[in-house]
């Protein structure tokens, strides 16, 4: 691996630690921080540890106008053996340059950004939770931070890793969601930002996310923009159907979001020979499915909940209920697979698991 | 008008004011701004005029990572008896509210919101430039601040307003851009936040401005996200054409931003009985139009060029050039009358310009 020259400035005083045991979602945050800044010109520079503090921008600084941002999201887990496992990191760097790319944002060195990351995680090892289904949540993020009100890409910019200790996704167990079709409300259509991870996207899937709550579903099933018909994502996931012992799931369309957790339960099931698809899905096929008997599974992918299976789906005033409402077991035993796999107690014949060796953390005395 | 409580704290020390006569748009800013908190079950609090000052924020702040944003734009001038107007104001406070609910962001009090910008304005009146074509560009704008990586509606949220004195649009009188049809890249869709003013939709058309600039055109005609067949808007402005006598403009569709430039050329035209249409007009339909002679004019209309004639069209590997490339008659009036509204040297028949008194700034001592 490449030598990166990364300043470190720790903590004088490190915080007091949340109970582990009782950690809410994005809400703690650890001792330290990375940091990096672009310059036109100059390019990434500086790129350095530093306690975890504010950020002060210009009122001016584009962000806050025009959006120009892109982030990450994955995840560090503490084996049982006290080893740190990532899962599949370079994947996430790699996405985001795509993103990067979208969003008119300069290219970063992904081997920097990795070895920033492991750097960063061996410092706040202590932080990462100990407790069963916790986990490290790790945020890398880009930032456009000139001060100006002109539309165009921004000439400066900070990349920011933080990082956050988070309880299990399931306090209960793994449990099924009731899950409402979106027919108004829109997150993504082709030509626009639903294959990048930033920020827009998200602001604009509040509305209808709140309206689904209203009436007591959890999460939204968004339909393609164009014609309002083919199935795009649930919440912030993709989506699985699992038909007639076939495995399903929309493919990457242009304005999809390229899951993580897509392409491994994708590798997954050929790997263990379970026929799968990536191919246009309307709402009416799983509606017809259902009513045929043949809607045997329904499951989101993501890095937070890992699999989350559906147990219910609301779309044109008519309810369908999957599995009998309860996880079935194809999901079950993805989900038990992959997180096997991330917390290293089962085999990982794909060589996902990227450890955070302790001697990388060089530059930290 | 009700009486509001802000509190003003001055600057102690004025910055150096750049040279009037060579401004560039929005990157010098007055020596205050405006600021007021929400905070979830409190509401909006603390409303403020504070030095022009960084903002600190967390890195988790809720802006840095999903977008949760909207703004305003409009401008303040300064007329030959050293009177200060204001162009509609309460439209741009009224659109905030509508960006406000599409974004799940607490409405705020647009009379509260239109003194604020009053009393800023008042106190930093000699930033407002007197040199020909100048003004001073005012931004409202919100941000999310909790710090939380939940996907979901902050539960605090900043409302600022800085101001900026700009220069003249069109630094050699008003000229004809030339524009790229963009087909690949889409703005808005319906159903998405097309109709809001939030950071999002901005970041999402960096890219194709980008890819026009490459071609030598200044700004992108967007297509609608559906079909890529009927056209939306011109860059960041509402766009209307005179064909064969008739001017038209695209209706309001559910993915084009309501612009107050939009709404007072409509009414200008009705007021001077010349024929105008709001409705579906299709790239296909405007090259047609040239083709059989009948396009007589085409033009951009938004806060920062007021109207920005266009000379040319780049579609389907073919160029059109519009009123032979010069700017077209109508055009020329309908800039003349509303620059002269706005500067008032032109009557007011619709009384859209608004007043800021010196004696508004009561609290200002
Ligand atoms: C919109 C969206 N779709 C899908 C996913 C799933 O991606 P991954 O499996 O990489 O976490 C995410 C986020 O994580 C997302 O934000
Ligand atoms: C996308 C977009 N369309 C149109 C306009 C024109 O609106 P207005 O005339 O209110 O300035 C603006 C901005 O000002 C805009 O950002």
């Amino acid at each position: 691996m490449t030598e990166f020259k990364i300043e470190i400035n720790r903590t004088p005083e490190k915080k007091q630690k949340p109970a582990f045991d009782n950690l809410e979602f994005g809400k703690n945050f650890t001792d330290h921080m990375f940091e990096m800044d672009y310059t036109a010109g100059r390019g990434w520079h500086d790129p350095r540890i530093v306690p975890y503090q504010p950020l002060s921008l210009d009122p001016a600084a584009m962000i806050f106008h025009y959006g120009q941002s892109v982030f990450e999201g994955l995840k560090a887990y503490l084996t049982i053996d006290k080893e740190v496992l990532l899962f599949r990191p370079e994947k996430n760097m790699e996405r985001l340059n795509k993103s990067n790319s979208r969003l008119c944002i300069p290219e970063i060195d992904e081997e920097l950004a990795l070895y920033a990351l492991k750097e960063l995680i061996s410092l706040d090892r202590d932080w990462i939770p100990n407790v069963e289904g916790t986990s490290l949540y790790i945020r890398p993020f880009v930032i456009s931070t000139e001060p100006y009100l002109g539309v165009a890409p921004s000439k400066r910019y900070k990349f920011i890793i933080i990082l956050s200790p988070v309880g299990a996704y399931y306090k209960e167990g793994i449990n099924p969601v009731k899950i409402a079709v979106q027919n108004e409300y829109v997150r993504a259509v082709k030509g626009g930002t639903g294959t990048a991870k930033t920020g827009g996207n998200y602001a604009a899937s509040l509305k209808a996310q709140e309206l689904a709550s209203l009436t007591g579903y959890s999460q939204v099933l968004w339909l393609d923009g164009k014609e309002n018909k083919y199935i795009e994502e649930v919440g912030s996931m993709n989506i699985f159907f699992k038909i007639n012992g076939e495995v399903v799931t929309p493919e990457l369309n242009g304005s999809i979001l390229e899951g993580i957790t897509r392409n491994s339960v994708l590798e997954l099931l050929k790997y263990w020979d379970i026929p799968v698809a990536e191919r246009r899905i309307s709402i009416e096929e799983i509606y017809q499915a259902h009513a045929d008997g043949q809607l045997e599974e329904a499951f989101g992918t993501g890095t937070a909940a890992v699999i989350s299976p559906i147990g219910e789906f609301f779309w044109d005033n008519k309810k369908i209920e999957i599995s009998g409402g309860i996880t079935g077991e194809l999901s079950k035993k993805i989900y038990d697979t992959l997180t096997g796999i991330q917390k290293g107690t089962a085999p990982d014949p794909f060589g996902w698991s990227v450890k955070v060796e302790k001697k990388e953390a060089a530059g930290i005395k």
